[in-house]
Protein backbone atom coordinates (compact mmCIF):
# COMPACT_ATOMS: atom_id res chain seq x y z
CA UNK A 1 0.00 0.00 0.00
CA UNK A 2 1.07 3.24 -0.64
CA UNK A 3 0.07 7.13 1.27
CA UNK A 4 1.22 9.97 -0.52
CA UNK A 5 1.27 13.02 1.36
CA UNK A 6 0.83 16.57 0.03
CA UNK A 7 2.52 19.15 2.57
CA UNK A 8 4.38 22.38 3.12
CA UNK A 9 7.36 23.30 5.19
CA UNK A 10 5.82 26.29 6.31
CA UNK A 11 2.04 24.31 7.43
CA UNK A 12 1.72 23.82 11.23
CA UNK A 13 -0.65 21.62 10.23
CA UNK A 14 1.40 19.83 8.37
CA UNK A 15 4.01 19.46 11.14
CA UNK A 16 1.29 18.18 13.45
CA UNK A 17 -0.06 15.77 11.20
CA UNK A 18 2.50 14.34 9.86
CA UNK A 19 3.13 13.12 13.97
CA UNK A 20 -0.52 12.20 14.08
CA UNK A 21 -0.29 9.67 10.67
CA UNK A 22 2.92 8.60 12.21
CA UNK A 23 1.61 7.60 15.30
CA UNK A 24 -1.45 5.41 13.72
CA UNK A 25 1.42 3.76 10.96
CA UNK A 26 3.90 2.57 13.98
CA UNK A 27 0.43 0.81 15.06
CA UNK A 28 -0.75 -0.18 12.00
CA UNK A 29 -0.19 -4.36 11.75
CA UNK A 30 0.71 -4.18 7.85
CA UNK A 31 3.29 -1.14 8.25
CA UNK A 32 6.19 -3.32 6.61
CA UNK A 33 3.70 -2.99 3.52
CA UNK A 34 3.41 0.95 3.75
CA UNK A 35 5.41 2.98 1.41
CA UNK A 36 5.06 6.84 2.01
CA UNK A 37 6.11 9.38 -0.27
CA UNK A 38 5.87 12.82 0.46
CA UNK A 39 4.51 15.87 -2.27
CA UNK A 40 5.17 18.70 -2.86
CA UNK A 41 2.74 21.97 -2.29
CA UNK A 42 3.41 25.50 -1.35
CA UNK A 43 1.14 28.10 0.82
CA UNK A 44 2.55 30.64 -0.54
CA UNK A 45 3.66 30.50 -4.42
CA UNK A 46 3.03 33.59 -5.24
CA UNK A 47 5.50 34.93 -2.25
CA UNK A 48 9.37 35.92 -3.92
CA UNK A 49 12.13 33.98 -2.81
CA UNK A 50 13.78 36.72 -0.77
CA UNK A 51 10.45 38.29 0.35
CA UNK A 52 11.14 37.25 4.11
CA UNK A 53 8.47 38.21 6.66
CA UNK A 54 8.07 37.31 10.64
CA UNK A 55 5.14 34.58 10.90
CA UNK A 56 2.94 37.30 13.37
CA UNK A 57 3.53 40.15 11.17
CA UNK A 58 2.33 37.86 7.68
CA UNK A 59 -1.02 36.88 9.60
CA UNK A 60 -2.06 40.69 10.65
CA UNK A 61 -0.78 42.46 7.18
CA UNK A 62 -2.48 38.99 4.85
CA UNK A 63 -5.14 37.89 7.12
CA UNK A 64 -6.41 41.67 8.54
CA UNK A 65 -5.63 39.74 12.19
CA UNK A 66 -4.94 42.10 15.13
CA UNK A 67 -1.51 40.88 16.43
CA UNK A 68 -2.92 39.41 19.99
CA UNK A 69 -5.49 37.39 17.42
CA UNK A 70 -2.24 36.32 15.62
CA UNK A 71 -0.64 35.41 18.61
CA UNK A 72 -3.39 33.93 20.20
CA UNK A 73 -3.70 31.70 17.12
CA UNK A 74 -0.23 30.50 17.37
CA UNK A 75 -0.42 29.48 20.84
CA UNK A 76 -3.28 27.28 20.15
CA UNK A 77 -1.02 25.87 17.29
CA UNK A 78 1.73 25.57 19.91
CA UNK A 79 -0.41 23.89 22.24
CA UNK A 80 -1.54 21.16 19.58
CA UNK A 81 2.22 20.55 18.53
CA UNK A 82 2.79 20.21 22.28
CA UNK A 83 0.12 17.45 22.60
CA UNK A 84 2.11 15.25 20.24
CA UNK A 85 5.17 15.69 21.76
CA UNK A 86 6.52 18.43 18.63
CA UNK A 87 8.33 21.38 19.95
CA UNK A 88 6.88 24.76 18.73
CA UNK A 89 7.93 27.89 18.70
CA UNK A 90 5.11 30.34 19.18
CA UNK A 91 7.29 33.44 18.66
CA UNK A 92 9.67 34.78 16.17
CA UNK A 93 8.91 32.35 13.45
CA UNK A 94 9.66 33.21 10.00
CA UNK A 95 7.43 32.91 6.69
CA UNK A 96 8.26 32.60 2.99
CA UNK A 97 8.84 30.70 -0.38
CA UNK A 98 9.12 27.19 0.17
CA UNK A 99 10.23 26.16 -3.25
CA UNK A 100 13.55 25.53 -2.86
CA UNK A 101 12.75 23.45 -0.11
CA UNK A 102 10.63 21.35 -2.41
CA UNK A 103 13.18 20.90 -4.55
CA UNK A 104 15.62 19.61 -2.00
CA UNK A 105 12.73 17.43 -0.69
CA UNK A 106 12.35 16.00 -4.01
CA UNK A 107 16.85 15.73 -4.42
CA UNK A 108 16.35 13.76 -1.11
CA UNK A 109 13.81 11.15 -2.76
CA UNK A 110 16.16 10.22 -5.44
CA UNK A 111 18.72 9.67 -2.76
CA UNK A 112 16.49 7.63 -0.04
CA UNK A 113 16.74 10.76 2.57
CA UNK A 114 12.98 12.54 2.20
CA UNK A 115 11.47 11.83 5.18
CA UNK A 116 14.86 12.67 6.95
CA UNK A 117 15.02 15.51 5.18
CA UNK A 118 11.72 16.94 6.05
CA UNK A 119 11.54 15.58 9.44
CA UNK A 120 14.79 18.33 9.60
CA UNK A 121 12.58 21.27 7.91
CA UNK A 122 10.04 20.82 9.64
CA UNK A 123 11.87 21.19 13.33
CA UNK A 124 13.99 23.64 12.12
CA UNK A 125 11.03 25.79 10.88
CA UNK A 126 8.80 25.25 13.52
CA UNK A 127 11.45 24.36 16.57
CA UNK A 128 14.44 26.69 16.14
CA UNK A 129 15.90 29.78 16.77
CA UNK A 130 16.90 30.12 13.08
CA UNK A 131 14.90 30.57 10.14
CA UNK A 132 14.96 28.48 6.96
CA UNK A 133 14.11 31.38 5.06
CA UNK A 134 16.78 34.13 5.78
CA UNK A 135 19.87 33.10 4.50
CA UNK A 136 18.40 30.11 3.10
CA UNK A 137 20.70 28.71 0.98
CA UNK A 138 23.64 27.99 3.53
CA UNK A 139 21.32 26.86 6.03
CA UNK A 140 19.45 24.47 3.50
CA UNK A 141 23.01 23.47 2.81
CA UNK A 142 23.56 22.26 6.28
CA UNK A 143 20.04 20.90 7.19
CA UNK A 144 20.28 18.68 3.91
CA UNK A 145 23.90 17.13 5.09
CA UNK A 146 22.09 16.17 8.27
CA UNK A 147 19.64 14.57 6.91
CA UNK A 148 22.60 12.43 5.16
CA UNK A 149 22.72 13.73 1.75
CA UNK A 150 26.26 15.02 0.12
CA UNK A 151 26.79 18.71 1.19
CA UNK A 152 27.88 19.69 -2.27
CA UNK A 153 25.72 18.10 -4.31
CA UNK A 154 23.03 19.92 -2.15
CA UNK A 155 24.55 23.05 -3.23
CA UNK A 156 24.30 22.78 -6.66
CA UNK A 157 20.62 21.84 -6.83
CA UNK A 158 19.95 24.77 -4.84
CA UNK A 159 22.04 26.93 -7.44
CA UNK A 160 20.71 25.52 -9.99
CA UNK A 161 16.36 27.04 -10.07
CA UNK A 162 15.71 24.65 -12.73
CA UNK A 163 16.65 21.49 -10.46
CA UNK A 164 13.51 18.91 -9.87
CA UNK A 165 11.59 22.16 -10.35
CA UNK A 166 9.47 20.39 -12.90
CA UNK A 167 9.01 17.16 -9.94
CA UNK A 168 7.53 20.12 -7.56
CA UNK A 169 5.38 21.36 -9.97
CA UNK A 170 4.00 17.89 -11.01
CA UNK A 171 3.11 17.28 -7.69
CA UNK A 172 1.08 20.88 -7.15
CA UNK A 173 -0.86 20.01 -10.82
CA UNK A 174 -1.63 16.37 -9.44
CA UNK A 175 -2.98 17.98 -5.79
CA UNK A 176 -4.90 19.87 -7.90
CA UNK A 177 -6.37 17.34 -9.83
CA UNK A 178 -7.16 15.42 -6.53
CA UNK A 179 -9.10 18.35 -5.21
CA UNK A 180 -6.70 19.05 -2.45
CA UNK A 181 -7.01 23.18 -1.60
CA UNK A 182 -5.41 22.65 1.77
CA UNK A 183 -2.50 20.54 3.62
CA UNK A 184 -1.83 18.25 5.14
CA UNK A 185 -3.47 15.73 2.26
CA UNK A 186 -2.88 12.04 2.49
CA UNK A 187 -4.05 9.75 -0.07
CA UNK A 188 -4.15 6.01 0.55
CA UNK A 189 -3.58 3.66 -2.79
CA UNK A 190 -5.63 6.60 -4.72
CA UNK A 191 -8.37 5.79 -3.06
CA UNK A 192 -8.85 6.99 0.71
CA UNK A 193 -8.19 10.75 1.52
CA UNK A 194 -7.72 11.78 4.40
CA UNK A 195 -7.47 16.27 4.41
CA UNK A 196 -6.33 17.99 7.21
CA UNK A 197 -4.56 17.24 10.64
CA UNK A 198 -7.35 14.20 11.60
CA UNK A 199 -7.07 12.48 15.14
CA UNK A 200 -4.64 9.52 14.76
CA UNK A 201 -7.42 7.41 14.53
CA UNK A 202 -8.40 8.53 11.64
CA UNK A 203 -5.85 7.43 10.00
CA UNK A 204 -6.12 4.30 11.44
CA UNK A 205 -9.45 3.86 9.81
CA UNK A 206 -7.92 4.99 6.32
CA UNK A 207 -4.97 2.73 6.82
CA UNK A 208 -7.76 -0.58 7.43
CA UNK A 209 -10.60 0.72 5.20
CA UNK A 210 -7.85 0.70 2.25
CA UNK A 211 -5.89 -2.26 3.50
CA UNK A 212 -9.17 -4.14 3.17
CA UNK A 213 -10.52 -3.22 0.31
CA UNK A 214 -7.62 -3.49 -1.99
CA UNK A 215 -8.83 -4.94 -5.06
CA UNK A 216 -7.43 -7.90 -7.00
CA UNK A 217 -6.45 -7.08 -10.26
CA UNK A 218 -7.92 -7.07 -13.68
CA UNK A 219 -5.37 -8.61 -15.97
CA UNK A 220 -5.51 -7.28 -19.49
CA UNK A 221 -4.69 -9.30 -22.32
CA UNK A 222 -4.21 -9.18 -26.38
CA UNK A 223 -7.60 -9.71 -27.82
CA UNK A 224 -5.42 -9.65 -31.58
CA UNK A 225 -7.21 -13.12 -33.42
CA UNK A 226 -3.98 -13.02 -35.03
CA UNK A 227 -2.30 -13.95 -32.25
CA UNK A 228 -3.79 -17.26 -31.62
CA UNK A 229 -4.21 -19.16 -28.23
CA UNK A 230 -0.59 -18.61 -27.01
CA UNK A 231 -0.84 -14.73 -27.41
CA UNK A 232 -0.13 -13.19 -23.51
CA UNK A 233 1.82 -16.63 -22.70
CA UNK A 234 5.30 -14.75 -23.39
CA UNK A 235 6.35 -14.85 -19.75
CA UNK A 236 9.24 -16.92 -18.17
CA UNK A 237 8.47 -18.66 -14.44
CA UNK A 238 10.34 -21.23 -12.28
CA UNK A 239 9.40 -23.90 -14.95
CA UNK A 240 11.43 -21.95 -17.55
CA UNK A 241 10.15 -19.37 -20.45
CA UNK A 242 7.44 -19.77 -22.71
CA UNK A 243 8.58 -20.14 -26.38
CA UNK A 244 5.78 -19.33 -29.24
CA UNK B 1 -0.40 6.81 -12.54
CA UNK B 2 2.22 4.53 -11.14
CA UNK B 3 3.55 1.18 -13.05
CA UNK B 4 4.79 -1.50 -11.00
CA UNK B 5 6.99 -4.07 -13.12
CA UNK B 6 8.19 -7.22 -11.03
CA UNK B 7 10.94 -8.87 -13.67
CA UNK B 8 14.40 -10.83 -13.26
CA UNK B 9 17.37 -9.80 -15.28
CA UNK B 10 17.98 -13.72 -16.13
CA UNK B 11 14.35 -13.36 -17.74
CA UNK B 12 14.44 -12.98 -21.43
CA UNK B 13 10.97 -12.17 -21.89
CA UNK B 14 11.25 -9.43 -19.53
CA UNK B 15 14.06 -7.68 -21.58
CA UNK B 16 11.72 -8.10 -24.58
CA UNK B 17 8.55 -6.39 -22.41
CA UNK B 18 10.52 -3.66 -20.97
CA UNK B 19 10.96 -2.40 -24.09
CA UNK B 20 7.51 -3.36 -25.37
CA UNK B 21 6.10 -1.46 -22.18
CA UNK B 22 8.31 1.82 -23.13
CA UNK B 23 6.82 1.90 -26.82
CA UNK B 24 3.40 1.97 -25.53
CA UNK B 25 4.56 4.37 -22.49
CA UNK B 26 6.55 6.65 -25.05
CA UNK B 27 3.46 7.48 -27.11
CA UNK B 28 1.15 7.94 -24.33
CA UNK B 29 0.07 11.49 -23.58
CA UNK B 30 0.00 11.43 -20.00
CA UNK B 31 3.46 9.73 -19.99
CA UNK B 32 5.02 12.55 -17.60
CA UNK B 33 2.64 11.69 -14.84
CA UNK B 34 3.49 7.97 -15.07
CA UNK B 35 5.90 6.74 -12.53
CA UNK B 36 7.74 3.12 -13.29
CA UNK B 37 8.64 1.40 -10.11
CA UNK B 38 10.72 -1.95 -11.12
CA UNK B 39 9.97 -4.85 -8.98
CA UNK B 40 12.55 -7.88 -7.66
CA UNK B 41 11.06 -11.64 -9.12
CA UNK B 42 13.88 -14.42 -9.04
CA UNK B 43 13.06 -17.28 -11.69
CA UNK B 44 15.62 -19.29 -9.82
CA UNK B 45 16.27 -18.62 -6.54
CA UNK B 46 17.25 -21.89 -4.92
CA UNK B 47 20.69 -21.63 -7.16
CA UNK B 48 23.37 -20.97 -5.04
CA UNK B 49 24.94 -17.66 -5.58
CA UNK B 50 28.26 -19.56 -7.31
CA UNK B 51 26.48 -21.71 -9.21
CA UNK B 52 26.31 -20.32 -12.78
CA UNK B 53 25.75 -22.74 -15.94
CA UNK B 54 26.25 -22.00 -19.62
CA UNK B 55 22.27 -20.82 -20.75
CA UNK B 56 21.91 -23.64 -23.32
CA UNK B 57 23.26 -26.67 -20.67
CA UNK B 58 20.85 -25.29 -18.10
CA UNK B 59 17.80 -25.40 -20.33
CA UNK B 60 18.74 -28.91 -21.63
CA UNK B 61 19.14 -30.73 -18.02
CA UNK B 62 16.27 -28.02 -16.43
CA UNK B 63 13.63 -29.33 -18.88
CA UNK B 64 14.74 -32.59 -20.51
CA UNK B 65 15.45 -30.54 -24.34
CA UNK B 66 17.88 -31.42 -26.63
CA UNK B 67 20.46 -29.25 -27.14
CA UNK B 68 19.35 -28.97 -30.67
CA UNK B 69 15.60 -27.65 -28.99
CA UNK B 70 17.31 -25.42 -26.48
CA UNK B 71 18.98 -23.95 -29.32
CA UNK B 72 16.24 -23.36 -31.61
CA UNK B 73 14.26 -21.56 -28.54
CA UNK B 74 17.29 -18.99 -27.64
CA UNK B 75 17.04 -18.05 -31.39
CA UNK B 76 13.14 -17.90 -31.48
CA UNK B 77 13.74 -15.44 -27.93
CA UNK B 78 16.49 -13.74 -30.10
CA UNK B 79 13.94 -12.59 -33.17
CA UNK B 80 11.65 -11.29 -31.02
CA UNK B 81 14.28 -9.01 -29.37
CA UNK B 82 15.56 -8.38 -32.94
CA UNK B 83 11.98 -6.93 -33.73
CA UNK B 84 12.18 -4.83 -30.63
CA UNK B 85 15.33 -3.61 -31.58
CA UNK B 86 17.58 -5.34 -28.92
CA UNK B 87 20.67 -7.18 -29.29
CA UNK B 88 20.69 -10.71 -27.94
CA UNK B 89 23.55 -13.25 -27.95
CA UNK B 90 21.76 -16.82 -28.35
CA UNK B 91 24.98 -18.70 -27.71
CA UNK B 92 27.42 -18.22 -25.09
CA UNK B 93 24.95 -16.62 -22.03
CA UNK B 94 25.19 -17.95 -18.63
CA UNK B 95 23.02 -18.66 -16.43
CA UNK B 96 22.34 -18.02 -12.54
CA UNK B 97 21.29 -16.48 -9.14
CA UNK B 98 20.17 -13.05 -9.72
CA UNK B 99 19.87 -12.02 -5.71
CA UNK B 100 22.74 -9.82 -5.66
CA UNK B 101 21.85 -8.01 -8.92
CA UNK B 102 18.04 -7.15 -7.38
CA UNK B 103 19.76 -6.03 -3.85
CA UNK B 104 21.76 -3.54 -6.19
CA UNK B 105 18.83 -2.78 -7.71
CA UNK B 106 17.35 -1.32 -4.51
CA UNK B 107 20.27 0.13 -3.96
CA UNK B 108 20.08 2.02 -7.06
CA UNK B 109 16.63 3.22 -6.69
CA UNK B 110 17.45 4.85 -3.26
CA UNK B 111 19.50 7.23 -5.34
CA UNK B 112 16.93 7.51 -8.07
CA UNK B 113 18.96 5.42 -10.86
CA UNK B 114 17.24 1.90 -10.64
CA UNK B 115 15.80 2.10 -14.39
CA UNK B 116 19.56 2.77 -15.87
CA UNK B 117 21.05 -0.13 -13.93
CA UNK B 118 18.29 -2.40 -15.22
CA UNK B 119 18.58 -1.98 -18.38
CA UNK B 120 22.15 -1.98 -18.18
CA UNK B 121 22.33 -5.28 -16.72
CA UNK B 122 19.86 -6.49 -19.53
CA UNK B 123 22.19 -5.29 -21.75
CA UNK B 124 25.26 -7.05 -20.46
CA UNK B 125 23.44 -10.10 -19.39
CA UNK B 126 21.74 -10.63 -22.81
CA UNK B 127 23.77 -8.66 -25.22
CA UNK B 128 27.17 -9.07 -24.43
CA UNK B 129 30.25 -11.02 -24.14
CA UNK B 130 30.59 -11.32 -20.57
CA UNK B 131 29.12 -12.92 -17.80
CA UNK B 132 26.94 -11.34 -15.01
CA UNK B 133 27.26 -14.03 -12.87
CA UNK B 134 30.74 -15.34 -13.26
CA UNK B 135 33.39 -13.24 -10.92
CA UNK B 136 30.07 -11.36 -10.92
CA UNK B 137 30.86 -9.09 -8.23
CA UNK B 138 33.72 -7.37 -9.38
CA UNK B 139 31.47 -7.24 -13.14
CA UNK B 140 28.24 -5.79 -11.39
CA UNK B 141 30.43 -2.73 -9.42
CA UNK B 142 31.67 -2.09 -12.96
CA UNK B 143 27.98 -1.92 -14.06
CA UNK B 144 26.58 0.22 -11.01
CA UNK B 145 29.31 2.70 -11.86
CA UNK B 146 28.52 2.52 -15.53
CA UNK B 147 24.56 3.57 -13.64
CA UNK B 148 25.97 6.49 -12.20
CA UNK B 149 26.05 4.82 -9.09
CA UNK B 150 29.16 5.04 -6.42
CA UNK B 151 31.31 2.15 -7.01
CA UNK B 152 32.71 1.83 -3.34
CA UNK B 153 29.00 2.44 -2.14
CA UNK B 154 27.95 -0.36 -4.90
CA UNK B 155 30.71 -2.62 -3.88
CA UNK B 156 30.14 -2.21 0.30
CA UNK B 157 26.42 -3.00 -0.86
CA UNK B 158 27.40 -6.00 -2.50
CA UNK B 159 29.90 -7.56 0.32
CA UNK B 160 26.59 -7.31 2.46
CA UNK B 161 24.65 -9.87 1.50
CA UNK B 162 22.04 -8.28 4.29
CA UNK B 163 21.76 -4.78 2.39
CA UNK B 164 18.72 -3.98 0.89
CA UNK B 165 17.85 -7.66 1.57
CA UNK B 166 14.25 -7.26 3.34
CA UNK B 167 13.47 -4.91 0.15
CA UNK B 168 13.81 -8.29 -2.33
CA UNK B 169 11.84 -10.30 0.09
CA UNK B 170 9.03 -7.88 -0.16
CA UNK B 171 8.73 -7.32 -3.49
CA UNK B 172 8.86 -11.26 -3.73
CA UNK B 173 5.93 -11.77 -1.32
CA UNK B 174 3.61 -8.65 -3.42
CA UNK B 175 3.93 -10.64 -6.27
CA UNK B 176 3.03 -13.16 -4.85
CA UNK B 177 0.44 -12.04 -3.06
CA UNK B 178 -0.65 -10.44 -6.34
CA UNK B 179 -1.01 -13.56 -8.15
CA UNK B 180 2.41 -13.56 -10.14
CA UNK B 181 4.22 -16.65 -10.91
CA UNK B 182 5.87 -15.37 -13.63
CA UNK B 183 7.33 -12.35 -15.39
CA UNK B 184 7.37 -9.59 -16.59
CA UNK B 185 4.25 -9.03 -14.65
CA UNK B 186 2.96 -5.31 -14.63
CA UNK B 187 0.35 -3.69 -12.73
CA UNK B 188 -1.16 -0.56 -13.35
CA UNK B 189 -2.16 1.49 -10.26
CA UNK B 190 -2.93 -1.48 -8.19
CA UNK B 191 -6.27 -1.80 -10.60
CA UNK B 192 -4.81 -3.41 -13.66
CA UNK B 193 -2.47 -6.43 -14.22
CA UNK B 194 -0.58 -7.15 -17.46
CA UNK B 195 0.99 -10.85 -17.82
CA UNK B 196 3.77 -11.52 -20.10
CA UNK B 197 5.56 -9.39 -22.59
CA UNK B 198 2.52 -8.86 -24.53
CA UNK B 199 2.37 -6.26 -27.66
CA UNK B 200 2.64 -3.03 -26.89
CA UNK B 201 -1.12 -2.21 -28.12
CA UNK B 202 -2.00 -3.87 -24.80
CA UNK B 203 -0.09 -1.90 -22.89
CA UNK B 204 -1.53 1.00 -24.74
CA UNK B 205 -4.69 -0.49 -23.53
CA UNK B 206 -4.15 -0.89 -20.03
CA UNK B 207 -2.09 2.96 -19.95
CA UNK B 208 -5.19 4.22 -21.19
CA UNK B 209 -7.94 2.20 -19.48
CA UNK B 210 -6.39 2.34 -16.33
CA UNK B 211 -6.06 6.37 -16.66
CA UNK B 212 -9.47 6.91 -17.59
CA UNK B 213 -10.81 4.85 -14.93
CA UNK B 214 -8.95 6.59 -11.60
CA UNK B 215 -11.47 7.14 -9.13
CA UNK B 216 -12.55 9.66 -7.14
CA UNK B 217 -10.99 9.65 -3.71
CA UNK B 218 -13.43 8.46 -0.75
CA UNK B 219 -12.12 11.30 2.10
CA UNK B 220 -12.59 10.07 5.31
CA UNK B 221 -13.02 12.56 8.40
CA UNK B 222 -13.40 12.15 11.82
CA UNK B 223 -16.90 10.49 12.96
CA UNK B 224 -15.84 11.60 16.90
CA UNK B 225 -19.52 13.48 17.85
CA UNK B 226 -17.53 15.63 20.45
CA UNK B 227 -15.16 16.89 17.51
CA UNK B 228 -17.38 19.34 16.88
CA UNK B 229 -18.57 20.90 13.72
CA UNK B 230 -14.86 22.16 12.63
CA UNK B 231 -13.39 18.82 13.06
CA UNK B 232 -11.48 17.92 10.29
CA UNK B 233 -10.86 21.62 9.33
CA UNK B 234 -7.16 21.55 10.85
CA UNK B 235 -5.88 22.59 7.07
CA UNK B 236 -3.57 24.95 6.40
CA UNK B 237 -4.45 26.78 2.52
CA UNK B 238 -3.52 29.85 0.66
CA UNK B 239 -6.34 31.71 3.18
CA UNK B 240 -4.26 30.76 6.12
CA UNK B 241 -4.18 28.06 8.54
CA UNK B 242 -7.45 26.98 10.61
CA UNK B 243 -7.17 27.68 14.08
CA UNK B 244 -10.22 25.64 16.17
Amino acid sequence: MRVEIWSDIACPWCYVGKARFEKALAAFPHRDQVEVVHRSFELDPGRAKGDVEPVLKMLSLKYGMSEAQARAGEENLGAQAAAEGLAYRTEGRDHGNTFDMHRLLHFAKAHGRQDELLQILYRANFAEERSVFADADGRLVELAAEAGLDADAARAVLADPDAYADEVRADEREAAALGANGVPFFVLDRTYGVSGAQPAEVFTRALTQAWGERSPLTLLRSTDADAGPDAGAEVCGPDGCAVP
